[in-house]
């Protein structure tokens, strides 16, 4: 049972150190530590001292992969690292990262967010010029374009390998000497810069800020979209490596779900943005009732902003098992018939009073969680629930390295919100408006991403997808 | 790090399952889930089909040590099961329970929540009496007494080991044919029955209700203090195996902490008797404020309560790393004064605005873990943090199954509160007064053990304890 | 597929040490190293430093189960060991020794060898007083037994377990401050005494003499049948536990087969014994032929002695594989058809010359694996297979320790001899004559245990067999 | 402590099998366990059912790494397989063969036995080509360069390859829907062709027969130098990938140390050249003695040889712990000076008579095993040690693919003949000339390579080694 079933899955954490004079293998950790709900399939870390890169990764959570032994190997002053998203089924060691190869330029580490677009003729391109593959992952594509691009220096690599990809990528890069920092043009994965500035000096980066925060650093600003910043000796220097697209994409998502509530994105927190998706939620679908709550643990902030705009009291009442870890252990259909309800329970003395409850979820993906926690609430005693959805409903699928799901499993893809309502069996389904996500989390900013409520994708989306040729170990 | 370093540990989580014609091992793998808060650092399930007694057990969380193989092999229709707390430094499998032995009478196995007050002179009678010990546990030597002594039913041996036994204890029993729920004289540990009642015919036993409601039992009644509970063939039976203390004493901070909040105590929702604290807390301990908040997340229902009196808006500003495992790697002294923060870090959008801040927490400890946390608010920009705890100070370590603290590590044991409030560093300190707390979880219920705020002890308590003689594997 | 299928396994292998001043874990590690051929199953050290007492044991050899880091733990001058044979299926690391636990006189600890004939009822006197029992094996009785031995003394406790167990038992015994070495009254199992001379003065113990040459120590004498002896702060002293059998009962197969060629028994060279078995067996069915070979390796100096007897070249033609490890994979019966042979294959030259063949093994037992040999003798160009066996036919099982098979499996209590060499195909097949057999052997020596030959038990034997109750985890 | 060191150590152990019909990895794994002896550091197979590949490979024995579990998911009638040798220190799975990448003809499996004497330039041309590289092994230098060869067929690619190639390469090679078989234009290292003719019909490649034997398949020839036989529906076709050197160089040291016994090399039995060699090494170096012994286990059919031709009787003192694991567990000084003797115990019986011993060995490297032998035969009682070495003095590191040692390391690089006499502490020391070799093993044969003796390579060596320039996970 994966903790985190049936919610649009994120494709990684990354981040990179460059501190002179330090040994950064235990910041990496922390920092890795910090991005965990990024990805919990995979962590790993690759250093250099400047001559000889070191690397170790594993399968699991970060405290699983690594303890003293191996960050004792892990030498030097530069490092970059990664989480990898959680799937359902078998994990290969294989597919985690960072990736880690020698090239004619020495040797050369990669940690990726995101998801090329045009990797299918990517990939091709690669075997067409008698190059082997061992993954069908994007990251070792980018590895080996990085590895086999014109130009004498690692920049000149990079810009190269930007001019060809299409899609979302952040990247942090590993070479003898230095850290690079990598943004597509749209700029669809967040990545941000940071800066040491006690007894250990130096420069850091990570997907989210609330990373920073952890080790100590101070927030410096964001990787600009198709912006390639190089981390080393001379200090922090930076180029365009291709020009920004016109409008932005950051994911819309990492708003609404995917953040921590204590990273800032584009300067404003993401708890208070979505604090303020709960206010307009309930400026846009007041219903009379007696108590606002938000599914746990990711729509508590959409929930209190709701719960203050209607005046309506926040409280709790489904209790979320916090020690569950990921078993493929299974309620059988006798035990589903007994209704075991492994990740939530209500709360027992809901009966009596409180009866008319609103029920803010910070989005509906497939819509089959929604439903059992609705038939708890009302086996729990509740007379009325109202499903309120801090963001539109969800119609077309992610192609920029969001699991999400395919069209056909989007359930806001096959039905009308009021069919939605009906299959879900609440008293009413209120999603936030598109205009609505807008103005609240644009504010006069530059665009987003917003293609799997709208449709509109930033680039252009490849239909079919590369088949993996062979199965790995 | 153990993510729960600086609470009170409880002692065990445990079970019993009597379901004729059905396999219950999976059942019992869904209540153990469901009980693991109360334990993760071992986990047992013992089952029996009526002839031959079966066991799995192993160190780590429920979802660790299961799988379906080892599931398979549980075959029966009684179960019993454990799940054990998490200690520092290094387990051991062979404290793991259930216990399972071979007797005169047949296959016994043990699961066993609290602690024995006279443990060391029922070790040393047993010694004594020829019998070899493997291990230090209480549960072992619940085990052996169960096994030696006289009678010819195991109620009789049942009966003649709480005639002997002093202390906390809440069993379940495994034999061939029964399962058996046994309560202590003075109820310190809870216990509850439940029955299920669909495709699934059954009785079963658990610590809290929210083990019952995980897998659809409906809960029937708390066993009673003294009670000995027999589930097998011919239905339930109860008796009395011991006269119940003439005041019960369950462990009151089943209520401020341990028990789900979901879980019903004496009748009462934990969770609402939690904001209660909070509204009594409110009242003992006014404060002019902008904001209240709990420290997540085991404070968030009296933080609720707090505000909801107080009419102060309830807010987050915390936020808890949801996905961190236990780890050993430590932030080196270098990466400390760097501020490495890991289990919390505070909202970025704290500046501004809700300056001042009221920070409800359930219990205090040491106090090693308030301190850094009032740093964080203090460098997120709070100008006053004013700390509200919705129980009193402990001053008296716990005899009865409780990981607590040695008496000198108590911090109330060592300074009024207003030497802790200048030690914490916050600008007013205010403790749940013990009335208050009385006043608010009695409601006319007969007593409770309040022993570590009091100092009165429900039974005798041995004051030297027994040392290992031998260091196990 | 077990390596040694086809061979009696023998029960196990049993060290201590005594060496005040050093720590002599690490001497028991390569003690037991050498004694790893009397068990592969599980490998366990058990050592006291006078105060506390270490254990750690595991399932596999003796090189998998120790690592630097856990003999690290094992502190003290006083150690205990055992190796545990290998059986088929599944194992369990309960079975594995020695045990240790605490009693009224403190830690104990036991390492055994052998097998008790009258186990069941001293397992019922056990559970009759009460006492839970984990495990269904004699060590714990024993254990348990040693613990409630009526005396003040651990000789007193010794003594009176002697006097209760029947059948066969070396042990080494570990209290808080000695070693003991003990035997029972027939001598079935056998005990060595050595002693550390040098940098590390102390004395040593051990089931063959092969593992005092390991470590440097020098052979003292065998522990007489009967004896205890004591290794303490006050050196050696020695007691006659329970009067020795009238007629000692050394089993002969340790001759045959199980102890190591460089062991001495009773003085004698074991490979020297075996290469006379061989010389004798030659005497006894000589046979004209143009080669000898031995099955590889048990049978090397037993054919040996026989082509020096003969005149007839020592050669071989079997190559045995001596990587294989244990390995559950099994040819199919497609691939059986194609005739995978994966213990043995024959030498390619063996055509052409020295085609008559006579084929020494130690002895037969089950009579499954000869037959295969002997076909791929016959396909590699033998033209005449001569099979000779230095023991007699086996006809009785053993009830002292050794696995070697039911009555029903034992070839040679089914069929006569001119039967047995039609099944396997063979030319001729001699067996060592039982008169031969002891003439070699005993040479003036007082008596063995030959009863798998004669079914002269030196000891009643027990008909029905203890069933365990319940299935361990 | 690795049972094989002192000895020059195999680069590996391969296979392929082609088999219509039949689901081929149980036999691959019979046919690997039957070349384990080539290496025990890890193991892999690779499969095709023609549409898509599956490989498993780890670090272990081949019983450790392969279950049913993983057999059954390694589908198809196409198989490659490997074993790789035994170094010291840590291992990596990375390093594990065979290699497995999806090129733009399909996939490609590659398993190599040989070291490119030109590794280090072709690798540049890789690195110089833009292909980024994950190891520094030649094994991935082989796989990309067959990927990134010219030509439409896969003929055509290797051809290419050897080519470019220099050195020892033995390949089997998978793709969709054949195998390939490749061995270098010297023939350095053994590469042989079988049948399979009963139930299950095709083609096996081996790197030794006997690995044909343990299958059931007929040896039908070797594969010539410079060849590609290929192996797919239309049966066996061949073609010359390269002319053949104009003097093959088989590697002389599969004879005296590396294959096994039962295997056939060039038509001729190893055992019987082994024995040919005691036999040469008896007329060159006489000496007067009472018995003569082999140095267990892979000199004994070279002293059966050496006693035969000597007329001195071949006996056994040296007896060999064959239960050994491998162990990182040292004796420290303390036991080192207690003659802590692992590997191999005298017998004791050597007192008294036999005083005067020949000790055949098959070679001497670094000369650090002999010592200890021979001071273990003196203290045994041995008045004389002469010791016999079946192969000339070795002067000469080895670039083909055998780990020997550096040149500093050759203890006959060092001294003299005499000189390493006294080092040993033996009575005398005759190695058996190169001429003597030479015509033993030669026999009106073309070439092998003796450049371990004469210094004279086959090819020109690079004298800089490809340092590593990441030190991989």
């Amino acid at each position: 049972m994966n903790p985190f079933a049936g919610k649009p899955r994120e494709a990684c954490g990354i981040l990179g150190i460059y501190a002179p004079g330090a040994k950064v293998a235990r910041l990496a950790f922390f920092e890795l530590y910090a991005l965990q709900h990024r990805g919990q399939e995979s962590a790993g870390i690759a250093t250099s001292d400047g001559r000889i890169a070191h690397i170790h990764k594993g399968i699991g959570l970060v405290s699983q992969v690594f303890n003293e032994e191996n960050l004792h190997h892990l030498q030097g002053h530069l490092a970059i690292g990664h989480n990898r998203y959680s799937t359902t089924g078998s994990t290969y060691l294989r597919n985690a990262q960072p990736y880690l190869i020698e090239t004619a330029l020495g040797s050369l580490g990669v940690a990726h967010n995101g998801n090329l677009t045009n990797a299918p003729s990517l990939r091709q391109d690669l075997l067409n010029k008698g190059i082997g593959l061992i993954s069908s992952s994007d990251s070792e594509i980018i590895t080996q374009m990085l590895a086999g691009a014109p130009g004498s220096t690692w920049e000149e690599h990079i810009a190269f390998f930007m001019k060809q990809a299409k899609g979302a990528y952040s990247l942090t890069i590993l070479t003898r000497e230095a850290i690079y920092a990598v943004r597509d043009p749209w700029g669809f994965r967040p990545l941000c810069l940071g800066q040491l500035n006690s007894k250990i000096q130096g420069w850091v980066v990570a997907s989210e800020s609330c990373a920073l925060a952890t080790i100590g650093a101070t927030f410096v600003r964001e990787i600009q979209p198709g912006e390639i910043v190089r981390l080393a000796q001379d200090g922090l220097t930076s180029c365009q490596g291709i020009e920004a697209a016109e409008r932005p994409a950051l994911c819309i998502f990492e708003y609404i779900y995917f953040a921590r509530p204590d990273s800032l994105l584009e300067g404003r927190s993401v708890h208070q943005v979505r604090r303020r998706l709960g206010e307009r939620l309930a400026q846009e679908h007041p219903v009379d009732a007696d108590m606002v709550i938000g599914v746990p643990d990711s729509a508590t902030a959409h929930a209190i902003g709701y719960a203050h705009e209607a005046s309506t009291p926040f409280g709790e009442v489904l209790i979320k098992n916090r020690y569950i870890g990921r078993t493929f252990i299974q309620p059988d259909d006798r035990l589903r018939r007994l209704g075991v309800a492994l990740k939530f329970n209500p709360l027992p003395d809901l009966q009596g009073k409180n009866k008319r409850i609103i029920m803010v979820d910070d989005s509906i993906v497939r819509g089959n969680t929604s439903g059992p926690i609705i038939t708890l609430l009302r086996r729990a005693g509740a007379t009325e629930v109202h499903m309120r959805v801090a963001s539109p409903p969800i119609r077309y699928p992610c192609f920029m390295g969001v699991d999400m799901a395919t069209r056909d499993e989007l359930i806001a893809a096959r039905m009308e919100v009021d069919e939605i309502a009906r299959h879900l069996g609440v008293d009413s389904l209120g999603y936030l408006s598109l205009e609505g996500l807008k103005e609240t989390v644009e504010q006069g900013r530059t665009g987003h991403c917003l293609a799997c409520f709208s449709g509109e994708y930033p680039v252009p989306v490849a239909t079919g997808t590369d088949k993996g040729m062979f199965e790995p170990e």
